[in-house]
């Protein structure tokens, strides 16, 4: 008789027990660091500097103090703050009282910071002065109001404390001997992150123990960390809660630089001063850095490794930080993969490239993170994968522990995501020889003239080669004849020289196909989302709005 | 109503599917490896290389293989072979077609091999010509005997082919494009290790894919090994699946270099032309390469680092292979633990010590691994955990996901291993302020004199500072006063002068109480396992033999 895994002698009287499990939760991150590395520093803010001994207690005091207000396990804690210790804090306080942190974006105005309090049926929000009058008008709102504590920053003096108390005064109502929450099941929510949606009321993105604790080794793994780490906080914590790296740094017992406003001249201080070794950020921070002036980027000697996502980062900007000494790696990923899951990969073979050639590597998506377990470009319908030729366009799909839990309260959209076992990203792409991916655009932002797909992001990078072109967003204006023409909406440089529009469409006639080729320019800034990305949608309405077609 | 976890709407439409959780396994690491840096070279032999995706087509055609034997999901597959490119093989190709790896001592004798094959029922043995002659005896003990197979290293003539085909034909038989098991529970049995019981028969542990998965993580979190890695195979296969590094290797897609066997000037040629990164051996092996030549030692540029393991470090060892510029770090475990879950992690400032503080700190065991859950040192009866004050001796358990599934058809000793839900580890040890754990012995190896313990371990620690002495080993003497008296075994260094056995005892008296100095000194060579550890329980045969007793 066969020999079935199931009555195998090795599945046998070898259960699971206290003595050889443990759920994977990032709270163990934080406990291991405090215990092993207890003097080591673990956040700076200007001359605040807390240990991983004083971080773990103040985090102990926050759980205790947040489970003595009566939240109980499986509700929601919100947080609307920058870059702070607090923050950090939050990430690990909140999940070791068993609640679930909800990090909202400090961008958002008073509306839609009302319907996620209300929607996350948050129980406490710890927030800042600098959003003082935000938050005012959000609670105004609210039949439910949450719990309001302040953090009341010393090195910020604008706005007002509008809470019950503040986070320090909170702490102190806290047991500095508080046993965490003993996390049973590693699937449990850990945090609830909002998209920041184009349209639409924005989704709850429900991110798990296991995931945020994967997700936080994986980014260690792909980025080569060593023990200790300097961390510089340029991205936002309420962003994927900043990729996961809150729970990255304390596993590699690092140090948090925090950082309220993203600043050139701060972030050039920070890195000189605490000898900062990491930092993420999208292209356009990156593209902040180049600008900077050169008295502030001179005096850098150590080795600073950036990592960027949002779009891809134009050629112009990894030359930039490269000459400054930086080495860039360019992810990929969404709100629904924990932030980047994509990585784009370096081979060492790679570096002989012309510095065109690498640029063209670097700025493509890449392949999946250690620990995502499937990445795939597919036909969007039958989910078949396109074949890996660098041309058949297709759908972004992504698979395994790196993907989220689901959508908050919205088993729909949920079941939509996951149609067929992978989830749908939503992004177009090529699939190239060497298994790397390329966006080519939001399958919302694809243009179809005349039949024909065009990648609004093919036309962009042809604009960003235009000397005078600053940024570039293109778009489908409905069109009779050809049912979508692209538009270009483009803001120039502060240069001393004019350009028109017709030669701008000349450019572009010169680097790509006729049929490709913007139809229309429109000069002027772009809207932008709270995270930096160009609003497209808004772009889109002004181009087939009535002032627009008459132009 | 209080919202309870279980009914909270972060648990609510959000389970498990194919789109969000995959289990873990080391499996997905060749598979990213071969996916994502086809054309770099995962293993060395000679002039043998593969690359990663060789080596992965390899694995497939090996698990089709086995897989077309009739070898089912759950069964074991033994492998008795050096650290050959075959043996790395094997950990990944024979869990691909579901089966469990039996990596077997090499070193054992044919009545212990025959033991492993019959216990763990393996249907197939891998091996190689070095062994033949154990092998072919072993097998006349079988009733049921399983296939074997035979890799036909060029590098090695010694021996016979004593098997059914050999590996490379087997491959051949293997589908190139075959699809691997897939692992749904990351629970189910990887890899069966037996421990090398210096009583009685070895135990059988089994590890799952869950922990092997965690350990390779954990491994490079606390080396802080960055991609491409270079590994050097100078730790055996076979001892806790070389500690779980050929899965380390994979994850980091670095290099394996291999070697059939540990000798001085192999390991320094290797390491100068592979330029190798990283290597694990016992102090002797350390020891050994200490003692080499120096014109092996010259010429290393690079930067090498050492993990070692099975022992303290004594502190001349240390300083010799800092004087080469190897840095070395000190780790400690079980084959219940996945190899070392507890490592000396090193503190930045602890640079400043003088090189005999800086040896002592290093020769402790340390802390928890990055991915071990929990570690205390507790009274081995009650389990309350002893005073973190240096001296307060107490036995080291552990507890979380690096530690085994259990032993092997054998659910008393298993329960008994996890009693209380913690691994009972046998090693007595002092907890030190600093959270960081010292061994001070084995549970049976402690010396129990007029009602005081005697830790044998520092006892050896004092002969070894004697100029004089090579090796050193005490242990427990009948005493009809006393009960036990330590009896010192020791093995001199090959010089010019002569000591005598009084002059020994007058050394450890200078340095240690006089209730713990040695009552009687025995000259010569000391029994050793396979894996290089003193047998103490041949010693303690010889020092309570008629013989010594008239000495």
């Amino acid at each position: 008789m066969k020999t079935n895994e199931k009555h195998s002698a090795f599945e046998t009287n070898l259960d699971k027990n206290q003595a050889n499990y443990a759920a994977l939760s990032p709270i163990t991150f934080i406990q291991r660091a405090a215990s092993v590395y207890p003097t080591r520093t673990a956040s700076v803010h200007g001359n605040t500097r807390y240990t991983w001994a004083e971080t773990y207690t103040r985090c102990k005091q926050l759980a205790s103090a947040l489970q003595a207000q009566g939240v109980q396990p499986g509700e929601a804690v919100s947080i609307l703050a920058p870059n702070l210790p607090e923050h950090f804090e939050a990430h690990f306080a909140v999940p070791m009282c068993g609640a679930v942190l909800n990090s909202i974006n400090i961008r958002l105005d008073a509306e839609a910071v009302a319907f996620i309090l209300q929607h996350a049926e948050s129980k406490v929000l710890i927030t800042d002065k600098e959003f003082s009058h935000v938050v005012k008008e959000a609670l105004t709102h609210l039949d439910q109001k949450p719990l309001v504590i302040d953090i009341d920053d010393p090195y910020w003096e604008e706005g007002e404390l509008i809470g019950e108390l503040t986070y320090d005064a909170f702490l102190k109502q806290g047991d500095e001997n508080f046993t965490p929450f003993d996390v049973q099941d590693e699937w449990n929510a850990i945090t609830l992150n909002y998209t920041s949606g184009t349209t639409g009321d924005p989704k709850g993105v429900v991110y798990h123990h296991r995931g945020a604790y994967l997700n936080a080794i994986s980014n260690a793994i792909s980025w080569g960390m060593g023990q200790h780490p300097v961390y510089l906080w340029t991205l936002p914590m309420f962003h994927c809660n900043g990729w996961c790296f809150p729970w990255t740094v304390a596993a590699m017992a690092g140090v948090n630089v925090c950082l309220r406003h993203v600043r050139a001249d701060h972030i050039f201080n920070l890195i000189k001063q605490e000898k900062v070794g990491y930092f993420c950020g999208a292209p356009i921070v990156l593209n902040m850095l180049n600008s900077a002036d050169d008295t502030l980027k001179a005096g850098i000697e150590h080795s600073v490794n950036v990592m960027t996502a949002g779009a891809a980062p134009p050629a112009s900007v990894i030359a930039g930080m490269e000459n400054l000494g930086f080495n860039v790696t360019h992810v990929y990923g969404l709100t629904e993969t924990y932030g980047p899951s994509v990585v784009c990969a370096w081979h060492e073979e790679w570096d002989e490239k012309t510095p065109e050639e690498k640029a063209r590597l670097k700025s493509r998506q890449g392949v999946r993170a250690p620990m995502l377990d499937g990445l795939m470009v597919a036909d969007p319908i039958t989910m078949e994968p396109v074949p890996q030729d660098g041309e058949t366009m297709g759908e972004i799909f992504m698979r395994g522990n790196l993907v989220m839990k689901g959508y908050l309260k919205n088993p729909t959209t949920t079941k939509a995501a996951f149609e067929g076992g992978w989830l749908h990203s939503g992004d177009l792409a090529v699939w190239h020889a060497d298994g790397y991916v390329e966006i080519k655009d939001r399958s919302k932002d694809i243009i179809i003239s005349g039949g024909e797909n065009i990648s609004s992001i093919e036309i962009e990078d042809v604009l960003y080669r235009h000397p005078m072109i600053q940024e570039a967003a293109v778009v489908a204006k409905n069109n009779e004849k050809w049912g979508e023409t692209p538009c270009a909406f483009v803001a120039l440089k502060d240069l001393d020289r004019e350009v028109t529009k017709q030669e701008i469409i000349e450019f572009c006639r010169e680097h790509m196909a006729h049929f490709k080729t913007p139809k229309e320019i429109v000069f002027g800034p772009l809207p932008k989302t709270s995270t930096g990305k160009i609003q497209k949608f808004l772009l889109r309405d002004r181009a087939n709005s009535a002032d627009d077609q008459q132009g």
